[in-house]
């Protein structure tokens, strides 16, 4: 049939609705989703891009791109909560076994670009995927901050680990990211969201 | 603070996680939220781009900003079946109002970016705003056909109403989505999803 494996491939996507992350919604309600946290840091990218360090060497539709394909992995290797170091080990090559499967469904060029992308993303160099990256840690961080943190207070998270996840990848992509990251953390130390 | 208003936006729209639509996802587990709907769409448009109609006058990024943003008014005004005509009546003018108030809250020029690009999708005039259209229309199609067909049935809905919402914006953006569209229709009536 015509489409078909276009088709196909957005009905496999359809599960990703049922992954569900760490990180809770603004309103503490329930744990997000990852398609739902797809398409804010989608938005966000649009919002904070004047901001980034190298934005003309920045190419939005790349980010975005990037930024909207590079979670599905997770419908085969599931979500991996980021401040788990052991949970951390052979994620990288659990998750391009997943993207090479479910990238795989399309046509080429279409598969070998998305799959390209996904790689690039996860080796966090190229200004876009500095970028992106930086645009994927800090919106969790940012609903942790205004929310109650219970994906923090729970695992024990502490100031250092997320200084080292998320601090270090939003600095190296934008000042004022950074200096928003500061101010956040602060707050969120001196609410007893992060253990001291 | 330093990205203050970039913040309080991306923390209003996390509302939009909790707005649920008549559709319901592949699984028929429960009814997708319209968050989930705006990355799906971000996703598919990226897919069926290759086939648009007038491709070359498409740009896709401004398309995708589109579909990420297109739905947030339903933050404020709730979603609208598009079946239901009587619902329908006053939804320009509802939505319009949430559309001003919630990008109201961006400076300049992000704010009268995002209004524009509302505006434009939904006069579905612009090769940008056609394609986006059909792109948004033919989602929830292909998973009430591959799904149960719930939202359908439950509604009564026919195959007439069906051509005139989803079929019509399909074959204005694409050949190919409009045939795909034809074969669909044609199994869903099949299968009793569609009264006849």
């Amino acid at each position: 049939m015509v489409l078909e494996k276009e088709i196909n491939f957005i009905l496999a996507l359809d599960e990703l609705k049922n992954v569900n992350r760490r990180n809770f919604n603004l309103d503490n309600s329930r744990r997000e989703n990852t398609a739902e946290h797809s398409w804010q840091i989608v938005v966000f990218a649009q919002i904070l891009w004047p901001y980034a360090k190298d934005k003309k060497q920045i190419d939005l539709l790349r980010v975005i791109k990037m930024l909207s394909i590079h979670d599905v992995v997770e419908i085969e290797a599931g979500d991996t909560f980021i401040f788990d170091e052991s949970a951390m080990t052979g994620k990288y090559e659990r998750e391009l076994a997943a993207a090479k499967k479910t990238f795989g469904i399309l046509n080429e060029p279409l598969s070998s670009d998305f799959l390209s992308l996904w790689i690039e993303f996860e080796a966090e160099e190229t200004p876009d995927a500095v970028f992106a990256c930086a645009v994927d840690r800090i919106m969790p961080f940012i609903l942790n901050v205004y929310g109650d943190g219970v994906s923090w207070t729970e695992a024990g998270i502490q100031p250092h680990q997320v200084e080292n996840i998320v601090g270090k990848a939003v600095r190296k992509a934008s000042e004022e990211m950074g200096e928003a990251f500061d101010i956040l953390l602060r707050k969120a130390i001196d609410e007893g969201k992060l253990e001291s």
